[in-house]
């Protein structure tokens, strides 16, 4: 078992904020973030897939097929964009676009896609909101 | 002579679009960055002064020194902002927020707070959009 | 389950050194590292905490409030310190300051305040010594 | 326990071909990487090993031993050298020298050295081609 | 004046070898490089472009274009290729493909493509053949 | 004209005092790193040669010479060493262990060594006492 990793980039704005509390309470919890105008991030994604190597290629995955999944099922709807305004994940419903929220909605974007393919499992989806900062979901409740 | 450089980061939301064109042409021209909702990134700015090392204490200039003249000069007024809209050398003005005009518009506000100090000289501000592209500012015309 | 990281950075002094050894034994088996006059690095500490992101904040836990407990439970004692003379755990006992050991005290010094806060796990701490080497600990016997 | 880690770096050639498959076969699925001429890679191997750190050292095991094994075991084989043509475990099978490939013959080469020591196991074995794409073997079917 | 400047990475295989030489005296003067299967590198390439900002995009030139004409001048050459047998400049000379030597090919092809453009000047070529090791050329004799 | 650059790392402790202050005064000048026990960083340093790359060689300067060369000028003086205690510069003198006049002091360590070479001139050395602070001396007043 062979876990394969790899990384992408994208910009995007985002901000929270929850209707339901006022201006103060926003900004106590969520301090600079509050700001309803938005600041960015250039985030990083890292996709992990377990499986064993083909024995004829060498590969668990084709990263170029890998690097396409996730340019088709994340890049596409997150880079260049505002994440509460345009990604239906967070712009349809309450749902905070926090480092933790990104990770897990990036899961779920994902999974089907390389479940589909059938040669090697999602296991691993860690979004950097920063260097400093990142947050890792594994699929596990 | 000594070039001495602190770095810091910052997190801005911005887009590019001119008023003047049609949304067509600002398309054709800034892509990805037309898109009005905003994008963002993690900014690094690098700040470099040249002078003498003090004979006493080794010092071009104090480093807390230059971290506060930084956060108060430039990190106070774009972290967490939209350069756009909150920031007002592009706020006011149809200055466009590329990291080109961010690296002149940091030197502008660097500049006299370091110049009045009296112990060294700002020789360039470098911006980094991120890791791949950045643009330096010397000063000159 | 969402894992969530948050690094800091702390610049310290220590050396390696067995009382109950011979100047020669001591240079044997600790090399450079058996300077009793110190060397130095820029440590990394990379804390990880394990929950569920709150449906309302989005949050496994406020990152503000984890760099706080970062800074006052670690930082604190160990940033422009030296280790085996000035923090208490090595200095009061024969406990050596290695990556490995420090890993374990950094995690006994996190544990119980985030413990206390109630709403995640601590699950990692890691200490980079250099980016070439580091030590993790998770708590398992 | 401690999990250890311990990085080094190594520059090596290679290039994706199957000798049972046309050029056109071969080009379609490992596209730039089937050039016969072959291309190259500063790669990163990150080798961990976990164990309890003696009481009186501190070390799980000596960073400066481990340094040697992978030396030894690795970077005198991989190192400046064309993985296909030059290294046995490659050139003298159809086994294609894939990040995957390259993290499962490292451990092959390590574990026996760090078992024979009896202090701490090897755990994992990381092969890094590129800072976007990494490969980890955990020694697990 | 602003300084501008794009990152892009090529993975390529070279050596160091002198035909006129014996295989003794290659191995004296390049040592571990003068193995003739090749060994390889993910070279940095750092190109710097100076010009004033437009006054309406505040482009010093187009990133998007610098990127174009970074791939198609140099990287459609030098990626997954074997410096000394498929890239001109080195198989059809004895030019030896060293970080020197590509920095100034690298000038030479980017030149003529910047300079027909009009808008800015190449000013710096910067080859990272390592982290810890690049050269840079500025044009000057 | 090539300029050829060379990186490595060394771990040093230090601390800034000036005897013929208080400690008060210490304290208010130098705040944290007025600690006499000591602290420590990574330094990395940068040592920058230009010439002409040697038509038969490719070869501005040998870059395994110039290794080892910053190796017994610098490295062996300074690595795992305490710079005020033990680095006759800053030992024998008031000479404070400024990142500013380490990169002095390693230009006066490296500048003979390579004058007497003849083959290309210092041009600059940069010391960085953490990614985000570092100190770049030209030999120029």
């Amino acid at each position: 078992m062979i876990f394969l990793t790899r990384r992408a980039t994208f910009s995007a704005s985002h901000y929270y904020w929850n209707e339901s509390w006022t201006a103060e309470k926003n900004q106590q919890v969520f301090g600079r973030c509050a700001n309803r105008n938005g600041h960015g991030h250039n985030y990083t994604v890292e996709v992990t897939v377990a499986g064993e190597p083909d024995p004829v290629t060498g590969f668990v995955v084709d990263l170029k097929w890998l690097k396409d999944v996730i340019e088709h099922e994340v890049l596409a709807a997150y880079d260049h964009r505002h994440l509460n305004l345009e990604v239906p994940e967070f712009a349809a419903s309450k749902l905070m676009p926090t480092t933790e929220n990104i990770a897990i909605s990036a899961w779920k974007r994902l999974e089907p896609a390389i479940a589909l393919a059938g040669g090697a499992k999602l296991t691993r989806v860690r979004i950097y909101e920063t260097p400093e900062i990142f947050a890792e979901f594994r699929g596990e409740a």
